[in-house]
């Protein structure tokens, strides 16, 4: 149940994988026992739950709330044990907004595996109950996302209950702002998708709340809030975060169209079926002929794409993605560029090396 | 916005359905704010979640978790304020839980208005996007509950940050249980649902974690914990809610098939037609001859029911109607029996009226 954990996402830190995965560890165990003392028939809850935890995952967020804490603190100090355990909570919430994602977009494979509905849904099928599997893989899926997101909070919160009480609030705060903004996020992404639009300024917009702000500025200013950092400091790290946000959800959107599919985990031109309304998309309606904004207007979405509809989305996609591929590299680069010497060198060079690695990475 | 609020759910205090309110609206102004300044498209979201929150609702666990803190502290005590804070956060979590509860059940209407999933495919087909209004008003809910468990969390750690921390520490435990506890009896209730047994110690089991730990038990232990309450005193009150709860619940299930419409909100039979595993069919199931035991086989669950199948329904649920009656009245006298003197005047006074108003209401 370890699962691919891509090594460039734990710079300096080696150890950082290992020790997020104890705690997640640590901590799924308590719950489930929790659920085993409640009822035997909550098994499959349990398993699940730890399936969207422990089954791979690039432990990105915990990396910068990381790296955010160590910022103001050195090596080994006091309380970075408790800053692990917070940081490891935003996985815990991570976990919810996949499993409910892929419910609301229908997707059937996250990580190379059945999505946490479809698991759900088998096991209906299995058992040979009355009533629709699908129905019932639903409501279980739901259920699952809230149960991880509860916990999320409950494991965050044990965290950073021993820090000052001044950081812990300012952590605190930064927690609720990530919490608030990624549906906020997610419900203009499902606004976009379903209005069908294509529009460079909305594309941008829900990657500021959806990928920049929760993946990258408030893990970092978590982090940084944690270990007493300064608001020069924070404000330092918020500009590097909303730049490399932008690249690291440019690259994942060139993935979901070009990636392979058995590096994502996902089926290829799986984005270019659900109607994902990305920048890419935005820039080559824009910018493309009739020819092409037409062919955009009618396959994009179309769940019934063929192999060969997605190749040719792929030729016609090709002008915008050297355009998006240029707009990565650049704001990976102006990323970097916002840290000052104050960061400190150690953090410097894992900052420097989680922009690389998100803006270059395979999946 | 203010809707129903029974007066009897708030004996002695009357001026707690007004502190919930300001609280509740107070919180919400915030957050709807920081919201409009992320994006105006995000209005819907916010109107969503001020309606969950604020068109009626009985405020029962945030009453019941203050007379938990009524059991150790005299009105008007330091962290008063606070704790109606913690306990306001309640009924956000209970707003999750409804607007959750709708999408998996299919229901439509809620409090006498359309449900969240429902307001928001309205929302889609009014705006005449393209796609389909049940898949966004499913999307949208899924995130408006999301974002109304966050935000539980959220009020509830404020509430709490002032009080001593070891009783600070002992209303995050039953807070967390409470939110583990909701997930895990709503999971075994869509499970019995899709199995489609008929078990009275199944039907229990449900109503054991889905209604008396989260709607009695851990509210009470909650406020009392906060309140510096002795273990027995927390003990007296668990065995209270324990046996309130399993009332409470049986009350809802006969509201659910005998109740009128115009006070519960909920059009008649919606539970039969459902297919809740309630003790009541359950009853009707094992003590039922073959006519009976055929015509709950076959029609409960049946979302096509007619009015006259629903009437023909509640003549053969007759017998173990009132069965169940019989039992909500000896729950609630055992429930009141458990309360010592230790409790105090008014917190007795309070439990008793509660207990009765929860056996004995009409919605």
């Amino acid at each position: 149940m370890s699962g691919r954990v891509d090594a460039r996402y734990s710079p300096a830190g080696r150890a950082l994988p290992n020790r997020l995965a104890d705690e997640l560890t640590g901590f799924l165990d308590g719950q489930v026992e929790l659920l085993s003392e409640m009822s035997a028939d909550l098994g499959s809850l349990a398993d699940a739950a730890r399936a969207a935890v422990l089954d791979g995952g690039k432990r990105l967020r915990p990396t910068f709330a990381y790296w955010g804490w160590r910022t103001a603190q050195p090596e080994g100090a006091d309380g970075e044990d408790d800053l692990v355990r917070a940081a490891a909570s935003l996985e815990l919430l991570q976990a919810c907004a996949l499993v409910h994602d892929d419910v609301m977009d229908g997707s059937d494979t996250r990580r190379g595996r059945p999505a946490a509905h479809v698991r759900f849904a088998a096991e209906h099928a299995r058992a040979g109950w009355p009533g629709s599997p699908t129905g019932f893989g639903t409501a279980a899926a739901i259920l699952l996302g809230d149960l991880l997101l509860s916990w999320a909070g409950q494991l965050f919160t044990t965290g950073i209950q021993s820090l000052p009480a001044a950081r812990a609030a300012g952590a605190e705060r930064q927690f609720d702002l990530m919490r608030t903004e990624v549906v906020a996020g997610q419900f203009l992404d499902v606004l976009a998708q379903t209005r069908g639009q294509f529009d460079p300024d909305e594309a941008l917009r829900v990657i500021r709340y959806k990928t920049s702000k929760y993946t990258i500025v408030r893990p970092l200013l978590l982090g940084a809030a944690a270990a007493g950092a300064s608001a020069g400091m924070q404000a330092e790290l918020a500009r590097y975060g909303d730049l490399l946000g932008e690249a690291f959800q440019l690259r994942d959107d060139l993935l979901g169209v070009f990636g392979d599919p058995a590096e994502t985990g996902k089926p290829a031109g799986d984005d270019l079926r659900e109607g994902k309304r990305t920048l890419l998309v935005a820039l080559a309606m824009s910018g493309g002929d009739t020819g092409v904004r037409r062919l955009l207007q009618e396959c994009v979405g179309n769940p019934e794409l063929s192999e060969a509809e997605v190749e040719e989305l792929r030729s016609a996609l090709g002008p915008a993605a050297r355009q998006v591929e240029h707009r990565i590299t650049a704001r990976a680069a102006d990323a970097v560029g916002c840290l000052s010497d104050a960061v400190g060198p150690e953090a410097q060079r894992a900052l420097v090396e989680l922009a690389d690695a998100a803006a270059h990475r395979r999946f």
